[in-house]
């Protein structure tokens, strides 16, 4: 069935909110076998809504539109369903009744404005709302069935949930969920990894392919609207034309993938940033149950800091530099000696925007890795640009060797 | 003139990212003086894109585009903006000579597929992407001005700042831009802030006030669209009402108030972090230039490596705890010296989702702050919810507690 969304509210066109509704429904609809095919976001302006209103019924089936059912007077939503219906407004009791009760057990007082929101186009079916004063409807128009929420997200939620949701099962007659299996790649751009899976739609054209930069990785999907559709052998395929680019066949980040590792083997991580300045750390904690494997990290900026805490040998920096596979090679044995741990990684390099030089410029990065089975080193240029995108990269680069190495 | 978007690309509609272009695009054709009409996502498919750049093309004047631009196979904008201009796709010898010279700066191959993203619509002009492959182009269609920038938000800012904003501005007639002022604040929640300013516009009938939340901080904004408008009265009021919740009047960040209080001061900073991670650490290292304070961050998750690299006492550790305010006060002290820095501050907490106790629920932090002046430390229970915004918020109230003591 094809599937629209429609929000409406002047703060979403001012740009003063995002519209995290429709990404919500989107989700939300793709899990009940719904794909929609076009969301579209008005004003508070009743010729505006009227207009998309009937633009929608003349290309689809289903449509979800949020907002504009408040007390006040830029809610305007109903007033422009009875237009494009050609029908009126009228106090519909059934919808006045659930207000009245979600103001008495709140104790609060139902006010004349309050009473505007009861006030529905004569055909529309109440929904009611759990979590807010403004009743939902649904109703036809010209053959397509809307399905009319408040722009409040918590309260649009519920109501999506509890009234909207069941409805369109019952539509759809229950279609199955979409399926997807999620491939993580690092170390080649969208366009490399789209040119070595060229093929796929011949060999599998029964499954579907996307990607997806998710900055510095890509993400590479397969999908499938089937039920019994054995997705095995195309993710076999995928995995071997990208060989040791993929980070992770179940979908996991570098810090996930990492983390299962560690926990699987038993094993623990220290880690000795420069350049990166606490992200690896950072990126490593954001994954919940960190704490069983990883044990110390130091942010050394400092030269002092490199020598005390890291043991780094003053002779290193001054014959090699901070910057040098030499200081990236002490920095992780160090970590791996201060924090007891059986791995570290380590980086030192030049995050920009200054402090290049024509041997070292912006970009360059050393990354050492210290492991129960020796020690690494490698030595990278790649300038992104920016920074913070530099610290990225190079914190990618980072635990991709790492879990080379593993 | 009438403006609108349109976003194009599956992982809209299908729920995996929210449209935050559209919102940035809202907000800064604001400030230029406009005023989007609508907004319309559509997937990756070329009779999709090219029926919406039908109807878009015959309602407005202005139209900014997103997305689809890539090299890969669902990137199919360029093909519909063609076929909606009745014109073809040719190779674009400065589009294709623009690409040769970021990958020949970044050390990339070109490959055939690249090449794909330099066909572009005979009648289109080039705009050139400064931090990515897809060039964008603008061209009419039906009398509408397309400008069709990259998906990727970091590539669509650039382009629309350099090359689409100058071109608005001319075919609107300059608008003038609209001044600014920016003051950050934290530990109020939004409503509170806007409370506390209720009389503003009362005041200063002639300014406009904005808010946005920045978690967990809140940016509060004085707009106004006139040259000659003092703003100077305005700000003062604000910050007398706001009084030591506003971290900086100039709009900076609590890593960037930070960088500026000890540059100025001549002063150094270490960081011992536990919950946090290396968040503060990744903070504070985002600011360029900050290797001339930052010396050392250490995360450290383990209660041997607090012990062995911070020199935290074994019976604070066994009496109170990792996550207390004794063990906060000797992390901060161990880094201080450590680091050989005058300032440190340290955390230690309980991030979750797990991990929480009766007496020291998730979303407890204990934070010490070493200095020249001595030696503090505060408890604080905050759960927000989720890990990641639990570290941003235990971070936040460590910053914010080490900019109050200096």
């Amino acid at each position: 069935m094809i599937t629209e969304i429609l929000s409406t509210g002047d703060e979403l066109l001012l740009g003063d909110i995002t519209d995290t509704n429709s990404r919500y429904l989107c989700r939300r609809l793709k899990a009940a076998g719904l794909r929609v095919s076009r969301i579209t976001a008005v004003g508070d302006d009743v010729h505006g809504i009227k207009r998309a209103l009937k633009a929608i019924s003349g290309r689809a089936q289903i449509c979800l539109v949020t907002g504009g059912l408040g007390p006040t007077q830029d809610d305007l939503t109903a007033q422009a369903a009875a237009q494009a219906a050609g029908t009126e407004l009228a106090l519909n009791s059934q919808a006045l009744e659930s207000m009245r009760l979600f103001f008495e057990t709140r104790n609060y007082e139902l006010t004349q404005i309050n009473k505007k929101q009861a006030r529905l186009p004569q055909t529309a079916r109440v929904m009611e709302n759990t979590h807010g004063t403004a009743p939902g409807f649904d109703m036809d128009i010209a053959g397509c069935r809307f399905f009319f929420m408040p722009g409040v997200p918590l309260e649009m939620k519920h109501m999506f949930t509890l009234k909207v949701l069941p409805e369109i099962v019952q539509m759809t007659g229950g279609t199955p969920d979409i399926r997807i299996e999620r491939i993580m790649v690092f170390g080649l751009g969208e366009s490399m990894v789209q040119e070595k899976l060229l093929a796929f739609n011949e060999r599998f054209p029964e499954l579907d392919l996307g990607f997806r930069a998710r900055f510095p990785l890509i993400e590479v999907k397969i999908l499938t609207h089937s039920k019994d559709m054995d997705m095995g052998a195309a993710k076999e395929w995928i995995l071997t034309r990208l060989g040791a680019n993929v980070v992770s066949g179940q979908g996991l980040t570098l810090a996930q993938e990492i983390g299962r590792l560690l926990s699987e083997s038993g094993q623990t991580l220290a880690v000795a940033e420069s350049c990166t300045g606490g992200l690896i750390s950072n990126m490593i904690t954001d994954v919940a149950g960190a704490s069983d494997y990883f044990l110390l990290s130091a942010t050394t900026y400092a030269n002092a800091a490199k020598m005390d805490v890291l043991g780094v040998a003053e002779q290193t920096l001054i014959d090699h530099g901070a910057v040098s596979e030499p200081t990236a090679r002490e920095m992780a044995v160090g970590a791996r000696r201060a924090g007891k741990a059986d791995w570290a990684v380590a980086t030192t390099g030049i995050a920009g925007p200054t402090g290049g030089t024509d041997e070292k410029p912006v970009g360059t990065v050393c990354i050492g890795v210290a492991s129960p089975h020796g020690v690494f080193t490698r030595r990278v240029v790649r300038d992104m640009g920016e920074r913070e995108r530099n610290k990225q990269m190079f914190a990618a680069l980072a635990l991709d060797m790492l879990r080379r190495e593993f």
